[in-house]
């Protein structure tokens, strides 16, 4: 059987980590990159795949079985899920929550012109952590979900520290508070606050003669952001932050804490938890396995916007359900 | 819309547990319990719903939209299986890892004839486990699978203690060794003996004068059972034993330890658990909401034998498919 041709849109940080998830996947295979610069401004690990501008993706429909799309949410997935379900089946990895609903009928209105099948909002979270809580629900109806974020590096805190005056460079991390994570995990069933779940933690470098404790207050204070945590404020060296701080780390926990019995009397924990090393290559892996489900779901006619609620499971896995009877069940 | 019509084949713990199951979900009704007991020597917790002789379960073809098969996978499930997929749809826990191939080809062969949607091995593990190492494996090609068990009772230990000459009853604990749980979480990959990932603890009540040393060294070197792990003996009364130890908790880990990026340097945990009060109740949980997708695959054709690979999670929830994605994804 040949293998499945893969673009990937957009060569970021997940752009990258897709190009070598495929290399692990000995059933799927590099096309091409689209990207929007100059082609000769850098170069793959993939001898023989072509980087193309992505202005000319349509010329490229018959030579790719599935589209990764690894653009931002912000800007660049808007315009581009919409127009690349007009022409391939697409895999993103969409993470706007609040829009969601409206970018699934944008997508699932050009997919449904084209007959293409496009998995939207795929990752961790949206993505597996959404399954979890979705199964698990499904299973207890009676009790509570929380989930955790961290330890990990959050983008948008991130940016937000860089806008402080003073502030030269910065990172923040995403840190779940053991007690109330323990909490959960004893089945207590807690009532949490944004305070007891979470902590943040700030790697700031400052420039130079800068008000480091007007810094440390201006981050602390920050509403939406800072406020409504404990966050610490660390200082340190543009060295020591390339450092000890390039890793793009992350994870979390799911739970559902819920009772079964005829007087709801026993506790059930569901518990799912991730550690990463590098989120965007963690990403990545997802997006490859639910890009062969989105092959395998277009050859059965199975088109339009979906997402990963809609996926059998072994449509992800290359092996035969035989093979996965024996094997894993 | 009318509610699911149940059927419960089998009206031990876990029938028991669908019973109460079916009271969590709005949408799902007991219609009848179907056993080989006398219709009267025990009442439902249901009221409305029949008692029935399974003998005459052919009868409810057309008052049942699924029913979950709460036998034995000893004896009970490979001769109803197929024979009430020749009449229903059916959910059913079969468990016995080594015949599931040949279980599902002929529960396979009675659902073509019917045309009925059969899903088979639900419950945690198989079932649940197989998902997370299913899917875990597909997105982590470049992993490790490790599996624990417990802190939970098993039923076939139990069996094997109670057999042993002197024993007057007994319960058998399996406990996953932390050490080695948190080796594989710490990312290490461990390769594990099975003497070290678990421990067996057994509660055992003697009968009056009998040679408590010979007992425990029996135990301690049962082949296959005991021998290849550390086993621990405790002494108790009849009464203890039943004060302590006649609530039937389980659980467990699954774990894929994978790597990910262009020279496999990135280290990626995944970790699914269940810590469980009842482990039959949870397991009718699972099975009611298998039960749903039964039902919703059948209705759109989707027939024959069925894992829990096959099933798109969003059949599981009787929530609509826009409440989905705006709430959970």
């Amino acid at each position: 059987m040949s293998k499945i041709r893969i673009g990937i849109a957009g060569y970021g940080n997940v752009g990258r980590g897709v190009e070598a998830a495929i290399k692990q996947n000995p059933d799927t295979e590099l096309a091409a990159v689209f990207t929007r610069r100059a082609a000769d401004s850098f170069s793959l690990n993939t001898p023989g795949a072509k980087v193309v501008n992505i202005s000319m993706a349509k010329d490229y429909a018959n030579d790719i079985d599935v589209m990764i799309l690894c653009g931002g949410s912000a800007t660049d997935l808007p315009e581009q899920g919409p127009e690349f379900a007009s022409m391939f089946n697409i895999v993103d990895s969409f993470d706007t929550h609040a829009k969601i609903p409206e970018y699934f009928e944008k997508v699932n209105k050009a997919a449904a012109i084209s007959k293409k099948t496009c998995i939207i909002s795929v990752g961790w979270d949206p993505g597996l952590f959404s399954m979890i809580r979705m199964l698990s629900g499904a299973i207890l109806p009676v009790g509570n979900d929380y989930t955790f974020w961290g330890r990990g590096v959050s983008q948008g805190h991130s940016d937000a520290i860089r806008r402080v005056a003073g502030v030269k460079n910065g990172i923040q991390y995403t840190i779940p508070i053991d007690k109330a994570v323990e909490s959960v995990r004893n089945g207590s069933n807690p009532e949490l606050t944004t305070r007891q779940k979470h902590l943040r933690e700030c790697f700031v470098v400052a420039e130079e003669g800068a008000n480091k404790a007007g810094i440390e207050a201006d981050i602390k204070n920050m509403p939406n952001y800072f406020s409504d945590y404990e966050t610490t404020v660390h200082f340190i060296t543009g060295e020591e932050l390339k450092k000890n701080h390039s890793k793009m780390p992350h994870g979390g926990f799911v739970f559902r804490s819920g009772k079964t019995g005829n007087d709801d009397s026993n506790n059930q924990i569901i518990e799912f938890s991730l550690k990463l090393d590098s989120n965007p290559e963690f990403t990545a892996n997802v997006l490859v396995a639910f890009a062969r489900a989105a092959v395998r779901m277009n050859r059965e006619a199975n088109t339009g916007a979906k997402t990963v609620f809609d996926v059998p499971l072994s449509y992800l896995s290359p092996v035969s359900n035989l093979e996965l009877i024996k094997k894993l069940l």
